[in-house]
């Protein structure tokens, strides 16, 4: 790292940005006002701080191990970090156990990056995205139920017969811009559309193509969620919306070269991940935890493994976002 | 596409004998027969639609995505959609988001089916079989629960408690036939006999060990059941048979050459499958859902990986039954 | 078979001594005398038997397999087998029906051994490890559940409520002793501390760094747990001990040399097992199922994977722990 571009801290932002799959300083910046915005409105500054240690930790975990030099300065170990950084103060209350558990589980989600590498992005060409980040929010808000140290604050087990009724409703259009933002503030678990809107700026300094995907993707999942008639609550919060978000810019962009047929194979994809976040929503409720990105993980998983069979669909633009060295 | 037996036609009755792992158009012609039969009897004709829709959809879309032709022509890209054709009606109220879902969720399965062959056939000799066809069939009725648009009517949340209670009851000889033959019928998750005995001779028609193979492992699932005092009401309607049929036909007949180890090997995936289907009846019932063909699945799954470690079993057999060009 | 230090009765007791990854058999003695003080302290001979019955029966499958020779001579087939034998018995009321099951269940841990071999250790040098028992044990003790033949008696299903409260309070010197042991007893299921100091005289006969590990894994497993709170009664008995234990050794010496940055590396991997375990006790509990030896296995596997990505950490040390042949 002896580039001046390369210093720890601009590493740290390029992690915070690969998280709509940038890698970009800039962004990252933006990413992290986004984050300060919806602390701010809320007056509750511990998922903020909750994001930097993550990211930190998470970074300073791979340099330790030693891991590939190219992958940890694109940002490549920091973005599941940051994620579990900001993920665990959601659903836990603060406290001084809460920290340590953001470290332990920001060094562990640089674990698991690792070990996605070694094995389905070495053996199958499947990028590990945020599934490590998952893995770990989801053992780590697990922990915290039977840690009398961790308090669970932000969801609680729910009968699954709670999810039976689905109702019709239209929001409004002011609602409707407001859900379409939120699409995007939520895959940062932010229910804030000023950051959401933030966020796609940020996204757009970095990538139009990526920008424009992220705004179709909200929109597509808006739409398909209401005509199915998803839990209007859920919709209105953007928790329809954030996979979806990511699967169309991962399919539609990032790891496939756009052309006339990949826009419909994202547009099948986005429209399966609203599906799958309706199954997530009622698998996960009887174990009281959030599905996180899950369902645009398990989506991205399944549509990207086959590209070999897609001979028409160059595919290149994936191995930049893949981890090197292995 | 060329050639007139190539048609798209019977590329799809190849698809649909391929559940009972067949490549025989006449034997998908009976299959199709079964399920109407039973659509016939019950009155209610969603899933002989649903099947002939879920077949078209899973194979165009195996064919616009561009895999491999000569997978296609012999119908690998088919046998997941039927099912999913037959399991969504069999599980959600008639409607016309009943029929998008079954077009999302047969195209899903193409996407799952190539995602299996390019990781787990490729890198273990693995088949994918009607793990698509669970996953698709788990996603997508889990995201009934919680779609208003769509109404879940087949299944219902248990309590694991519901499980704790067997009893001791032999059924009559009639009874006991009946089940013999609802045991392949529900394959295609019918629990009609007359359904269940075409099915049987579309699989003699196209290959007499595997008929013998399908026969044999309803008998040994059905005695096994019985002596384990498995719930009688489940029992007589096939629902603790139909995995270990394919289990049989699929161990000792389709994936290794049969030999008098290979058979033992058969018995032993056999049991393991009725204890399998006992343990996703408990586990699977407090999400609501059925547990398909995924004892089999994990069953054949387990039992075909080693089969480098069994050098004195010949496999070649398996091939035909692989993806190609992966 | 032909040496008589490899004869059949040698080659079992080196299957026991495999389950803390030792070859020696020796320590396989040590270990099932533990097995059988425990028995007589409680009276009740049934995991004795059944811990014999399932190590035979593994075994026996192994050669009937023609499975590679060498592994089967270091015990690689025989410490699943074992664990199933003891674990039946646990969590099932004895009957003839309890030892056909463990039959059928030993059998299906020499498969699924084969099975992990063949696929992540093959293609991401993952050892299989105690993961074959935790998958047979899981679908065993379930399939109980809906079995009237097998009666469920050690565990049954809880509400996922039960874990919201932990309690603040610090065992006497006497107390945090006896769980020293424990922890190391509980491998085999065994909460008795006289069967786990033999178990750890066990160890240290076969090898003094991995006795160490051992020792130091159980007494950070004992702070982490009390610091976090977690239940008291289950940290009396060891259960939030043994998985750690296993960690501490399998990361720190059998399948990394050891290093300064190991030992760190380690620790962190014993810590995150302390969660997992939380986590587990947490997700299983609905489904009235123990969660065996499933943290360490998750643990290890994660953090075993990436070794490629860790240059300067020699692992040559794994190969023996490997299956051969495939």
């Amino acid at each position: 790292m002896s580039n001046s571009q390369d210093n720890f801290f601009n590493v740290c932002l390029r992690g915070a940005s690969q998280v709509f799959f940038m890698e970009n300083a800039l962004t990252g910046v933006l990413f992290i006002l986004a984050i300060a915005y919806a602390s701010f409105a809320a007056g509750a500054w511990a998922t903020t701080i909750g994001a930097v240690l993550g990211l930190i930790v998470a970074t300073l975990t791979a340099l330790l191990m030693g891991t590939d030099d190219k992958s940890i300065k694109s940002g490549l170990f920091g973005f599941n970090g940051i994620l579990v950084g900001v993920a665990l103060p959601t659903f836990i209350a603060s406290s001084p156990t809460l920290w340590f558990a953001i470290i332990i589980g920001a060094a562990l989600s640089t674990v698991i990056t690792a070990t996605a590498a070694a094995t389905i992005t070495k053996s199958w060409g499947i990028p590990g995205s945020t599934g490590p980040f998952v893995l770990t929010g989801w053992l780590m808000v697990a922990a915290a139920y039977a840690f009398g140290a961790l308090e669970v604050t932000g969801d609680s087990a729910k009968e699954i017969t709670d999810y039976l009724a689905g109702s019709a409703s239209i929001p409004s259009l002011p609602e409707l811009i407001a859900i379409f933002f939120k699409n995007i503030g939520q895959v940062f678990l932010l229910g804030n559309a000023v950051s959401g809107a933030i966020i796609l700026a940020g996204i757009f300094v970095a990538s139009r193509p990526a920008g424009l995907a992220a705004a179709l993707g909200s929109l597509v999942a808006l739409v398909c969620a209401i005509c199915m008639r998803a839990d209007p609550a859920s919709v209105s919060q953007g928790l329809f919306g954030f996979s979806p978000v990511l699967t169309a810019m991962a399919v539609g962009v990032v790891f496939l070269n756009t052309s006339a047929k990949v826009v419909i194979y994202a547009l099948l994809a986005t429209i399966v991940t609203v599906f799958i976040q309706a199954s997530y929503d009622v698998l996960m409720a009887p174990l009281g935890l959030p599905s996180f990105t899950a369902p645009y993980v398990l989506t991205m998983y399944l549509f990207i493994a086959p590209k070999k069979f897609m001979a028409p669909h160059p595919h290149k633009s994936v191995e930049k976002h893949l981890l090197h060295g292995n």
